[in-house]
């Protein structure tokens, strides 16, 4: 057989399996493993190093509309080309329709934006606005071309629903085929707070994570996976910070709540004491839910190791802490209830989980492709496409070199922003070269292809 | 001493206690507990009898609005007198605000109706309109007189508080010194599977039930208990009808959430089957939350066994059957959606509990006089005036004879409903004889006094 | 009426009520509860002081075999004259059968010893060799003539029974109408952890701490509630010190096993920590299970506030810390495994409850005294006798100073230890006046009648 | 390339993915996934086929001495070809020592009585009679010739050890490097209620199911988790019935305990009813733990599907329910407690899971893949060798027909026992093909090897 490109003697991981084979690419796709293949176009020689699916990073915001006067980062040029960089073959960034919008239309408006990505992408649906025009035709339509996942916020008073908006979407998506995606927090509960502390004068970074408290989103987990129960409909539970929300993760379970449970490093590896840094450097860490304290990290882990979680994402969200001219944003100067919520991490997600989780025994390889990449691709439709090393897949593909050592420097990193939260962290093992659909898109340290990223069929009707 | 009256040789209960003795009462107070008195212008004898405080009914609806073209059967007088009858010397009505009433106005219209009443009274505060008016100025002026116990509703459209109006209203009660009271249902929830219903064409009472699933009484009361926990306020979680309910609010207690939890009758006795009796019958076991089912009502009794629960209140809301001509509401015959929600049963909590509870064993004495009386006393302010046996205290007192077997009859209770949901339910022991403040107000089956009820002082600053 | 005895103008308070009255005693009982008595041979006047029932300590320690050339240091005189000083009016020590002795002999023995002691008492059988002889004869003759309290050891290795013992036990106690009580430890998992402290070169009084963890009592609590579910036995879990024992009840609780539950002052107050004290002090704080740390001590309140508790007893199991000479045992000074279990608290347990508990407003007076009186009285069957203020009951009651402010040192206390584990606790509240049966046995700091302790009566057939 | 055998154009599945692919094999083992191959000695079609790793059955009972006068049904040449025709290529038999044996020796006659399996096999160690010969030194030095699973027994008396013996064991598998699987019944209950039963003449086969209750697993499984938290060691809880035991194998995996849970087809697709069939029928359902009810099936199902459960085995211990003269067992029918405790189940394991998870959308191929293979190749370190389709893995395949509808009847199964507690049991899909190491060992319905099984090599040091 003739191979457009082979990556012999690596290790290859799959969510199953680890095991030493050649990888036969063609046309794209992965066409033969295993070994005595001799005539390719070109042969990466992969010895010592891993083979894994390439990263597929489901929670990620790009040029997304963020508020008055407040500007993303990432466009898709610079957020995909930091995913690439970072072991991700494929991103899955949110169509937000903003009130008053069309959602078909806000869906055209990102699919043009996103031409021009260096890696494969699908979008999620965020519905802010359940009008009838949006359930009744935009998003069922919508969903029959494939756009399988809608999510809903229970806080941001820009775009929570009600629990009423949050049971009509459910229902669309119950009767069309879609899991809804749920970020957990109850936004009075965090008004109520933040009034408070305004009151107070408790106006620091340190702030935006008291006034979002464990409590709130345990409160809203338990309600989100209520309603889903009661409806009957698949459920993804986003970024989950705690052992509290985690536990009603798992008592829902046992009552049979069709449930995909996501974590995020920074609920690895951050803490809420990050954001009382000095010099108001603790707007650094603000997202949302923030993050907690050592005993919730080792809960997060745990949820890591036992297969609580099923996803591992970055929730990247990427602002600038400084403007060109070095300024910082007034308002977020006056009080944490202005500091956009979001973190960059699309590059540093795998990086930091290889090396404080596989890397420190915590888990395996196999888990840590299920976590981030394999569960991804099944939970969003996009499976056997992406997400794995198999026949007839494609071949994105990422190869790790174990042996680096790295400390993470933003400078060195490729989104727009002007910082990260893991600024120094120190990880071992990173991903060397990156392959989309068999074209490497990253080698030795740079971009060796054109943008080619396209957007993942995933299963319409 | 002299005495107006004593009380002899019953065996007395308290919360605590359970002795043999007589009591002497003068100027409407309790002053000797012991033996040996004689000179007294009365003496009622009570040997083979149980001595009680009198009942306190914390939870009853009495005249209260109900929404277009309903009207609740009941006015303070059939109310009080039924209450009366049924071994109660104290109840509390709501004072229920409408949307765009102030709630200062409302209650002076309530203490108008109450005049007239045939036990002592106290009310609690609905709010429903949670106006920087009424939490500004209202609600702290009619705390600091007294009216120190507040509910709101999680459920029924027209009364229900969003998550910022019961944290608003909860911080009033923890500055002001009050508790809250929470009807923990979801009504998204509920409006979303009545519509579903509806368009099943599932109109039959039992789906009354159906719509109002554990789950949705479940998830209401763990999101009041942690808008209760952010506040740092007392609450109480009213007519609690299931397990799931009970382990929230065990969860919660061991938070370290100062909870008060209550269940009534129905929740014991009845079944949500009920609901589906013949020609439309079911309409008489309309209630919200709906009775559940026998693995339930055992865990309610386990809750009544262990101490979980705090209160056993009647949750009296009386509707008519029929109206004068016999003809039934034709509203609530089209469908359960506009039975009015709400069962008569003020004179039968206390003997139902008596004979399920003490006469089957399940409860000591001390229990019921707990649960009927002194923590509805304590709960809500009127205690050690209210709800006990003891040297100071108003000798509200009632003489059970355990003997007497009856079956419950409508035709024999006084209410101004024309059934009762416990019609044909068998018992054993009955309130013969009911003192409210030294005077005798039912004996020998009859209304011995005028109506001499009047508001019980609340410890207002 | 003529009385022996009133106590006028205090604040008298049951487990149910506080309110202001005289007491009126005759013959050793209470026989008047209200005002207007004047024609008594004594009166004292309670003005500004607590009127309570005297307090029982049903969980103590006295004049027991404790091994080899362990001698308690104890003996009925002198600990009960401390537990009259400490406001105490009847204690429940062990009758300890020792294998291979006969527990009706044994019995005699105790009651015997208990012969000069200065307050009420009755005894626990502990079960250690439950041959045929034991359970086929002569428990069952101890509970019919009222002994209805049988305890066993899961701990111990020479006290400990296997789970066949104790079902055997349980099952005699079901049968015969007695009670269960059950030390939860797992020995087979100390001696495990033991062994290898030891192994380890750890021999310090910490690791007593620390081969004792929680596991194992949360372990062995599970298993005895389990086995009490199987028998169908009511079962008391002694000395609580945790929280995760504390769910364990609370589970088998909601699943129905009849649970009474104890704690003692050393899982409030003291710590695991106490056990590092310099100089080998630490084995001043050797009692098992042992004091745990800050989080288990606020589970442990958090217990006596939600009602999980019932009883709150001292667990007082005095050693000498030196001998007459001063010298310390030289088997404890060698290892943790040698040092006795067992501190002193007889004395104290009610002024350190009164000063944390109700005068730091954790608990109300009536929470008081039914966790340290009442619910003894009606969990061993010396209720109404006993454990009240009410009118019949034995006139068993202790007079509170709540204004007295303490400093807690063994110089002041009466027991035969020598030392005490809370030296130096500063308490507020202190036991004033005693009296047993009318007749006051502490008054004014020192004894005022010989010994007069006598055998409560326990309902046998 | 030239291979031995291709299995062509077949839906292979992994414990992760699912795809279509030709498999080329040479010398025994997989050495190519993709197509384009040709030059083969044979290829088999499998059109219409998933092609899946063999099963492994890691809880079978072999050539087991069971008691006096009881003989087990199974030898190797017997009970393997049943294993191979239910599409199984591996199995893991117990080597159980009998007290008073030296296990070393006990294992080299296991490794005996195994030549001529004709599936390959690996034994797991019973340890009844844990000596310091035993565990000193034959334990030791068997784990480190690969021996890695130890099972200790905590019900039957001729088997079981005490807590001592259990952690004695646990801490020489924690330090050797062995995981330790438990059965876990708590046998003091079990005798406790059998001798009860026997007391009220409930002999019949029933009452093995009410003596061996729910409580007495749950109990036992807390306990053991227990244990094996307190040595930190790796456990296997194997045949797990009920939800309760689910429950705490999921707490203390939220605790950090190292677990891996198994459940049986017997708990999926048997209850406790079947235990009273007419006629001592019940006999022939008689294992342990017992079936239970429909709430535990549903409650095991959840376990499977949510992750819960890693290994699905059979737990096959095989007895005749009559003798060749065609008379049943005389003790059996005198008694439940003289029923041996096992049933046969080997050959049916996989297709009641295929057929009643796969078949009817409870869990698709990869879980199924997981849960009868991968998993349990990985947990008793038999991977990468055994348990999946990877390069280089033995080539041990089953080829599964998704269409064949078929009625389990003994009279076509090929143990050596002479019923089947399946009997009647409906299934959709059945093992065509059974391949071991890349020989065809089982196809067209007979067997098409000798016997050509072999130990699995574990990774000894």
């Amino acid at each position: 057989m003739r191979y457009d490109l082979i990556i012999a003697n690596g290790t290859v991981a799959t969510a199953a399996d680890v095991f030493k084979a050649d990888i036969g690419i063609r046309d794209g796709r992965i066409v033969q493993i295993g070994g005595e293949m001799d005539d390719a176009t070109r042969v990466i020689d992969a010895t010592g190093r891993y083979v894994l699916p390439g990263g597929i990073d489901s929670h990620v915001h790009i040029a997304q509309p963020s508020g008055p006067g407040i500007v993303m980062a990432d466009d898709f040029d610079s957020a995909t080309r930091a995913a690439a960089f970072g072991g991700n073959t494929t991103v899955m960034p949110f169509c937000l329709q903003e009130r008053g919008q069309s959602l078909a239309a806000t869906f055209r408006d990102y699919r043009e934006k996103a031409k021009g990505a260096h890696v494969d992408f699908g979008f999620h649906m965020i519905v802010t606005d359940p009008t009838p025009q949006v359930l009744g035709q935009e998003l069922p339509a919508l969903i029959a071309e494939g756009q399988r996942s809608v999510k809903v916020f229970m806080t941001y008073e820009a775009m929570r629903l009600d629990d009423a908006g949050i049971l009509a979407t459910m229902e669309v998506a119950r009767r069309h085929g879609a899991k809804v995606m749920v970020h957990c927090e109850n936004e009075d509960v965090i008004a109520f707070l933040a009034a408070r502390a305004a009151e107070a004068g408790d106006i620091a970074p340190r702030a935006h994570a008291t006034t979002r408290p464990v409590a709130a989103e345990r409160e809203a987990t338990h309600r989100a996976l209520t309603l889903a129960e009661v409806v009957d409909v698949p459920i993804v539970i986003v970024h989950v910070s705690n052992g509290a929300a985690i536990d009603e993760i798992a008592r829902a379970r046992a009552r049979g709540v069709n449930i995909t449970a996501e974590t995020c490093p920074q609920y690895l590896v951050l803490q809420a004491d990050d954001l009382e840094r000095d010099n108001w450097e603790g707007a650094k860490f603000v997202c949302s839910p923030p993050p907690r304290d050592m005993v919730e990290q080792q809960n997060c882990w745990r949820g890591i190791q036992t297969g609580l979680f099923d996803l591992f994402s970055s929730d990247h969200c990427p602002f600038r802490y400084e403007d060109d001219q070095g300024k910082r944003n007034p308002a977020g100067l006056r009080s944490f209830r202005h500091i956009p919520n979001g973190i960059p991490g699309i590059e540093t997600r795998l990086p930091i989980l290889f090396s404080e989780g596989v890397m420190k025994g915590r888990i395996d390889l196999t888990r840590f492709v299920a976590l981030t990449s394999t569960n991804h691709a099944r939970t969003y439709d996009m499976y056997p496409r992406k997400g794995t090393i198999a026949i007839g897949a494609d071949a994105d593909i990422t190869i790790w070199d174990p042996q680096i050592r790295r400390t993470i420097r933003h400078a060195e990193l490729h989104d727009a922003a002007d910082y990260s939260p893991y600024e120094g962290f120190e990880v071992t093992g990173w991903p060397e070269t990156v392959i989309l659909r068999g074209i490497l898109i990253v080698e030795g340290g740079t971009m060796t292809a054109r943008a080619i990223g396209t957007e993942v069929p995933r299963g319409g009707s």
